[in-house]
Formats: C-alpha cells, structure tokens, sequence
C-alpha cells in the first residue's frame, strides 16, 4: 500500500552532489566558504574574460533583449535604463503578460515540487555556476544601472552575490531535509489478553511549496539583494517571478536568462523563473503583490512601500520579506590603530559614496574626546582627522571614482548637497563637505565623496532618519555610556543594518555587545584592516537581523527559507 | 579579547539533560514519542491521583485564585466562568495590571536571554513535568470550561497537551542549537610577498529573544491549543502573557501558577510568564495585541479576529501564528472494511460532538455509491449506515455523554437545531437528526449527538462554512474524481486541519495524495481502527500545515518557531 522510497536522481545531482556536502557543512559551520572567486583577475577567469564580458554588455545596448521572449508578453516592450556614468542602455524587454506568466508559473510547479530538494537544490547551483560564467557580463550591467564602481560591481554583484545565492540554496536545501521523507510510527500497546500489540502506521511528509513566489529589485544591488529570495523560493519548490527596479534591468535580465536555460536544459519548466520587467512609475510591483497566487514576497527597497507591502500581503497571508532603511551606527570610545580606525571608517565611508543599505552615517564621538596611540584626541579633532583620512582616500579624482562609482538617483545627489544646510539647521558644523568629483571616463557621471556634519547628540531630528548617500553624522554625546544608549534606542526604534565599535576597554566592548544585542543589530568590533563594517561574508555573517525595523529577515538564517515551503502529511497503518 | 566559551550549567540541565537528547532525536526521527502517558489509570497516575485531583479542583471553585496576586495587578478581579455542565465556577482572579505587567516581562528577558537555550529547555520541561503531576486537577478544570468528557479532558487537556509542549520546546530547543555560539572564519589571502596571509576573525552569535509573546487561548482546548506558543516562545527566551478564554481561565491559571512557581525556583523572575484573565467582552486581546512590546502572538479562535490580529500584528511588525476554522473533509471511495469504517467515521463525529478543530463536517460519497466488503451500497444507504453507526455509538445515554461532552456555547446549540431546516433550504435530506441527550450526572448540561444532511455538491453556499459542533454533511458528488477535486478546491480556499480518505484503489489513493497537496491539508487513509482523523499525535504528526487558511502555521516545525529569536553576530579579529 506504499509507495516506495525513491532516491531522487538527476544528471545534475551527480554531477553537484560534492557541492551539495560542502554548502551544507559550510551553513552549519558558519565558517569561510566560497564558491567563486572575488578576484576580478585574468589569472582566476580568464585572460579574455573581462574584454568578453565587456563585449556581452555591449551587444545587449540598444537592442531588444531577445532570449526574453519565450516568456508570455503582450507585445509590448519596456525599457529606460540610463547609466548612472551618463549613457542610455537601450536595451528594451518584453513586458510580462501577468495573467499568462502567473498561469505559467503554477503550471511549472508540480513537476518542480516532485523533483525533491537535493534535485531542485542541484539545478539551483548549476543556474549560480553558469551565472558565475557572465560575472564580467553582469558586472557591466550591475555598474551601469547602479553607479557601482567597476571592481565593487563585479565583486558585489558577481561572486559576493553568487555566494548568497549558493547560501540561500544550501539552507533552503537543509531545511527541507530536516524532515524525514518517511517514518514508521509505532506506538506501544496490549491487546485485551495483555499481549503486545502496538499500533503501527506509515507518514509519508510531502514538502510543497506555498506558490508563486515575488522578488523586487532594487536599484543599488540589482543581484545581491535580489538572488537571496530568488533561491531560496526556488529551492523550496517556488516557481519565481522576478520584478526589477525600472532602472536596473539588465543584471537580472541576464540572471533569469540563464536560469531558464538551464531549466529546460535540465528538463524543467522555464516558467519556475520569469522577468516581469516594467516602465519607470508603471506599479507593477504593486500589482504582481495583490495578485492572489503570489504567495511569497522578497522585497529590497524604500521604507513606505516595504511597510504597504507587510501591511497588505499579510491580508492576503502571504510571506513578505522586507529589507527597507536605517541608521547604521558606530560608537568611537578609543583605539590602539588611529591610522588603522581612521582608514577603515574613511573607507565605509567612501565605498560607492554611501549608497550602501550598510554604510555608516551615524558615528557616536564624546564631547570629552578619546584615547588613542596617538595621544587623546578632542571631538573637533577627530573629525578633523577623519575628514583628513576621507580626504586621502578621495584626493586623486581618477583613484577616487574607483571607489566613489556614480550617484545612483537625486536624492542621492540632494542629500550630498544638503550638508550646509543642515549643519546650520542643526547648530553644528561641517566637518568635511562632500566634494564633487569629475569622473576622467565618464563626464556625465554625477561622483560625490563622502561628506561629514558634526551635530549635538540632543539633534535627534537631523540623525535619526536615514540620509541615503554621502553624508555622515559625528555625534556629540556626553559619554560613551550615552553613544551605546543613543545606538541601541535609535537602532531599536528606526532599524539599522549594521553597527561598530572602537574601544580599547573589555568593559566597553561588552557594553556594547549588550546595546547592540538591544537595539538587534550586527556589531563589528575594532575593525582597522581590510574588513569593513558594510561587508558581510556569506555563510558566516548574517545580513541583517530581523529584529528591528531594517529588515524583517536575514540573508540567510532558518527563519528566512523555513517558511517558504510546507509539509503535507499522509498517514495509514501498516 | 574574546569572552570564553561557557558551557550552560544549572541544577535542572544536569536533572534534564538525558529528556533534551531524547526529544531532539525524537523530533528528528518523528517516530512515535511520548513523555507523558495518556491513561488515567490508578495504575500509572496513582491510586489517589483522581481524588486528590477532584478535591483540587473542588477547593478552586468560588475562590479567588489567590496565587496569581503575586502578578501585578490594580486590584481588580474577574471571572465569569460557567461549567457547560451546569455549575458555575465562582473562581475569581486577579486583573493584570497590562503597563505594569507588559513592563515586568521585559524587564525578565534578559537574564533568561543570557541563560541560554539549553538551560531555558531543561526548566521549560520541568514546568511541563510539574504540570503533568496536575493532570488530574486540570482535567476536571478542562471539563468544566470546554465541556469536553472527562476522559477526553484528561487526555487532551494533560497527557496529549503536555507532549505538544514537550516538542515544542524540542523544536525551539534545536532550532537554537543550529546557530553555532561561535566561530573563527578564516579566509585565505596572500601577503605582498605572496605569503599565506589569511584573515581571522572570531564571530559570536548571540540568540535573543524578539519581545513580549502574547498567547490567546480558546474555549474549547484551553491547554492543547495554548502549550506550544506559550513553551515555543519561552524556550526562545521571550516572555510570555497568557490571555486565557474568558471562558477557560481555570485550565491555563493552573498552568501558568506551575510555570511561575518552576521559574522563580529555578532563580529566574516569574515575570516570564504571567496570566491576563479578562472579563467576557472586555477586549483584551486586542489591547495587548495593540501593544508595542508584544512582538508575537499565537491565536487559537474565530476568523474574524484572527483576520484582524493577522491585518492589524503585521502593521506592527509583529509575528502571528493563528488557527482558525476550516472545513475538515473526507472522501468515502470504496472499502474493505464496512464496519472499520463507519465505527472509525461513526467515533469521529461523536466525539465532543464535533466540537474538534480537527472533527470531520465534510464527507463526499459519489452518487453511485460505494463498492465495499458488504457488497456495493448506494449514496442514501452508505448514509444510512453511517447514521445507524452513529446511533449505536450514542444510543446508551450515559455511555455517549462519556464520548460527547457537554455543547459549549449557543453557537453549537443552534447549529445542532438548524439541521431540518439546512436540509429544506439545500433540497437535501436529514440522515440522521442531533439527539438531544440527557445527562445522567449533570442535568443543566446540552449533550447533542451528531446529525447528519445530505446536499447536493452544487450546495456549496452550505457546506463551504464551517458548521461547529454536531453536524456532518453527506455530499453527494458524480464521482470520487469530482469529491477529490472538490477537496482540494474547498480546502484551498477555504481551509481545512483535517482530511482523510477511505478507497481499496491504489489509483484513488494517489490521486487523494495530490488533491491533499494542493489543497494544502494532512491526509488519513483508511483508518478503521483505533487511530481517528482528529487526532494528531506530537512528535509524528504535525497539526495544521500552514498551507491552507484555517492556519498559518503548524505545531511542531521548524517555521513555528525559527522567528522567534533573532541572531545577533559580533565580530572581531583575532
């Protein structure tokens, strides 16, 4: 009367099945583990390849996105990316017929649902593998609709990327195994003469997935933010749709290319994965969220829309993981390593002119100043010393771009001109202003430094909403024990994505451990090298919390990928 | 530079150590697993166990419930607790003082926070161990606020309910431990010169709890339904208010004096748990879910406010895990065994009159009839033969008030009335009409066995809403094709905790397997002996399977309790 139990097996099982052991060790370890190399070098990929990706990105401007058209479309295209360096791309997508491409995605999921997770979990790298193929390719495309510099688009939106995606594979992969595909259930008993008699049945446990799943794009890391919920629905049996900023297309365009190549190829659907691309102002995300067979969201974006979305999807019960804004924090209290403090916030500073989700903007200083091996140090001067350290870093304009990349929207741009105006609004002073840096290549790319306004800690309505860009707060607080309390009760109530402390005191560092355990964010301790507080490393380093108001999840924890697939029960005796 | 790695020690971890490897391989294998044994017999509990029980519960009534003064409180009491029996309770407590009390929750967190998993699992099983040595008492408390019969108060509402807590804490327990407490990430790197030059750093994960828990009881399973969210939130290191039904306070007021007593003398603050009893009508569910330091809710109860707590919680961010109402199914096919059957079907409906989240109300026969091992039995005589199963279960009025219970609200009085006038209103019949019963013990008490209609399956508009208490419907349907698919449509879009199935066709079965996954329900298959479709066993069966819209959640997996703590990370080189 049962079906027996089946040892899945595909071609691309075989073939990652190695993979599949080391990704699920890795997750448990939390150790260093990556899939694909950082390094941009052509030792690692290739002599040719960064002249080939170079080429690939530029075949694709000013044409339609052919590949695209297997999906169901109306006919009409969609298309208006303009490089944040000054160039239009060109290129136009066919528009996603919603009732078609909907209908397609839950036709494609049974024969997905029955594959089982170690298939789906193969598929799902060999997709990430051949994504690593185009990594120069796509970081072309990631640096032309987010601004990114070069090197950052190819490591962030290539191998950094692909590693969270190899991460959200392989906790998606072990969450699902977590359930034991069949039991024996025997439980004791006596017949009425007393002899044993135990009531035996066979469970079957059916994993399903809850639906169609939604990722939203963003404009600033169209793959990294986007390919955590993309894997992780499509490992637990999702098919996916995937709508990208209007201004970021082409990354995930190539990315849901190569996924649907690789479906078919392995015998598979290519309706699992599915670009809804859409024109500037269009709403579609709005549209795809109300829709009744979107089950799972994955959002990356601004805070108003990310709260609509938690508010409406949970009338309709569906899952909505949001990552939004905060004030990412850094407590200074005293150091050992100026020169190696001073470079290292001068750096997170800097890196993409602050349009990271986990860029500092709010430095905690005391008035009374601080220790360090350089002797003590008022509050004025080290942000004067600070303000130097940007300043070396941004001096040279063809080594600064490298670093700064191209301001992504206006706001951006606005909020790096406001530094003047707030310091006088605020009573306070402008430490360093955000200077404006001729780009060498690109002349119409708009470049900004980092800019840095000293204010009372008292000015809570300059500091404590999010000023996306490059612009950062050196905060005058009585004490240290008033910067940790400032830290956790801001990050508790307006959300961060990460933290830091500099402290030569264990009893700081505790203190801190505590505030940052308070206000529920990451902490990053003493950092004076080459790690930096907006970086994290997959499979070791959570990405947010969830545990305030940032974002509700965290690439990639269990509670990220547990809920994105359910468990069907039969059960009969035996 | 690194605080030591400690290993948790507490009296109760050295008593409990052996329980937490047994239910963290139990919930793992979900073979069968029980801590607590179900039979109330002298011989297992006790020879005076069932008296002294009594006599506890005896001295409870028409008293103030005095032990609970040590919460705090603004003098106020409440209690309004009527016995579906008859009696009235008399037991008074004492209001919670919310501010104060919300405040003493939080205020308790931490230190239990810093105890650790481990530790909090061990004193959350010795709470459960010491309310199991109650069982007594809270049966006769379960009785005499849900109306359940007595052997069923005892076994649902102690044994039964006690191993749900038990893998609970399993679940949350094992959860927390797949977070390593922490770790030296090593990443390979080369020196200028081309030395290995790798980056360490040592990360710490710290697990902290999300807030307050509020957990909202229902009338009719006051401990069952309220043990896991109460010990899936208390082992992740929340603290827990328990908003009891203003109905059933006795059962949980029982539970939360031995989890306060258990807390306090393992040194922890019994503000981890506390008990805000409310008034009929007063509405405090909503103010507390209102509050900002509620950060989850479990729920067990009506739609409407479970609608409205899942709308209203996630504008607050809040994590909600409900249990609804649902349409519990089950497609009669074909079978082997007549007599299995309807006894099994028979016993099902009769049990607590249906008052069960789990009962059966749906049962789709084809108008053809039914091939079975008395021969092929048209649609009116399978319901016939159903009813005569039904009557001879509750025939003998002191042996079915034992299997029946007491009706537990008007609601279920006048569904047990309104089955001649279904049936006129639906062109169908009445199979079998609601007898009344007489109570030999308790004359006050409204005993109804199950009655039963038979409608057309174009009748959606009566049997698409959940009908609590004693009322089945025979749906008639043109084949088990068109009752599987009907399964799965209604269940889908309507919800359903339940479903079984009886068919001698492999075909059939398969086939009962995917209507089970799309509709999203756990499915039983021939059962014909001693295990029912309405009971689920802990460890092996999961209740619920989020799937669907009568629960957004399941008791016991990974979803139910993976976001209830939040993972903190501080990093650090070393």
């Amino acid at each position: 009367m049962t079906a027996p139990a089946t040892t899945p097996t595909h071609p691309l099982l075989d073939a990652h099945a190695g993979v599949l052991d080391e990704i699920r060790q890795a997750l448990a370890s939390r150790g260093w583990y990556s899939r694909y190399p950082e390094s941009p070098s052509p030792r690692v990929y290739g002599e040719s390849a960064a002249a080939d990706g170079l080429a690939a990105h530029e075949a694709h401007l000013n044409t339609a996105y052919a590949v695209l058209s297997t999906q169901p479309t109306d006919g009409s295209v969609v298309g208006s990316e303009v490089s944040p360096y000054g160039p239009t791309l060109g290129v136009t997508y066919p528009a996603l017929d919603v009732d078609a491409g909907l209908a397609a995605a839950r036709a494609a999921m049974p024969a997905w649902r029955d594959a089982g997770p170690q298939v789906r979990a193969a598929v799902c790298v060999e997709i990430v593998d051949r994504i690593n193929r185009r990594s120069f390719e796509i970081a072309n495309a990631v640096m032309h609709t987010s601004g990114q510099p070069f090197v950052m688009s190819f490591q962030a939106g290539g191998p950094h990327a692909q590693d969270r995606a190899i991460e959200a594979i392989a906790a998606g992969l072990v969450e699902q195994e977590r359930v034991p595909t069949s039991v024996v259930w025997e439980k004791p008993g006596r017949d009425r003469e007393g002899n044993p008699a135990p009531t035996r049945m066979q469970k079957d446990y059916r994993l399903v997935p809850r639906g169609v799943a939604l990722v939203i794009g963003c404009n600033t890391f169209p793959t990294w933010n986007a390919y955590p919920g993309i894997f992780a629905s499509l490992v637990t049996g999702n098919a996916v749709v995937v709508k990208p900023h209007p201004r970021a297309v082409l990354p995930l365009a190539i990315s849901v290319e190569v996924a649907r190549e690789v479906l078919v190829e392995a015998g598979f659907d290519a309706a699992l994965v599915q670009l809804a691309p859409e024109a500037d102002g269009q709403g579609l995300a709005r549209t795809l969220a109300e829709r009744d067979e979107v089950a799972i969201i994955d959002y990356t974006g601004g805070p108003t829309f990310g709260a609509w979305l938690e508010e409406s999807a949970a009338a309709h019960g569906t899952l909505v993981y949001t990552e939004k804004a905060g004030l990412n924090s850094i407590v200074v209290d005293s150091t050992d390593d100026l020169r190696g403090m001073l470079g290292n916030l001068a750096f997170s500073l800097t890196l993409y002119s602050g349009q990271m989700c986990t860029a500092p903007q709010n430095v905690y200083v005391p008035e009374g100043g601080i220790d360090t091996d350089e002797g003590h140090l008022g509050f004025d001067e080290l942000g004067d010393r600070l303000a130097a350290a940007v300043g070396r870093l941004t001096g040279d304009d063809a080594k600064a771009v490298e670093l700064l990349g191209a301001t992504v929207n206006d706001q951006v741009r606005s909020n790096a001109d406001s530094l003047a105006s707030i310091a006088e609004d605020a009573g306070g002073r402008v430490v360093l202003d955000s200077r404006r840096v001729p780009h060498p290549a690109w002349p119409d790319a708009v470049v900004r430094a980092p800019g840095l306004v000293a204010v009372d800690v008292a000015r809570e309505d300059v500091y404590t909403q999010e000023c996306f860009g490059p612009v950062g707060f050196l905060i005058r607080t009585a004490s240290t024990e008033q910067s940790l309390a400032q830290l956790a009760d801001t990050v508790r109530e307006h959300g961060a994505m990460t933290a830091a402390v500099y402290s030569t005191s264990e009893a700081v560092l505790d203190a801190a451990r505590d505030a940052a355990a308070e206000g529920g964010v990451a902490l990053s301790e003493n950092l004076t090298g080459q790690i930096f507080v907006n970086q994290t490393a997959a499979f070791s380093d959570f990405h947010g919390t969830g545990a305030n108001p940032a974002a509700n999840a965290a690439y990639t924890d269990a509670a990220f990928v547990a809920n994105r697939f359910r468990v069907i029960t039969s059960r009969r005796h035996v």
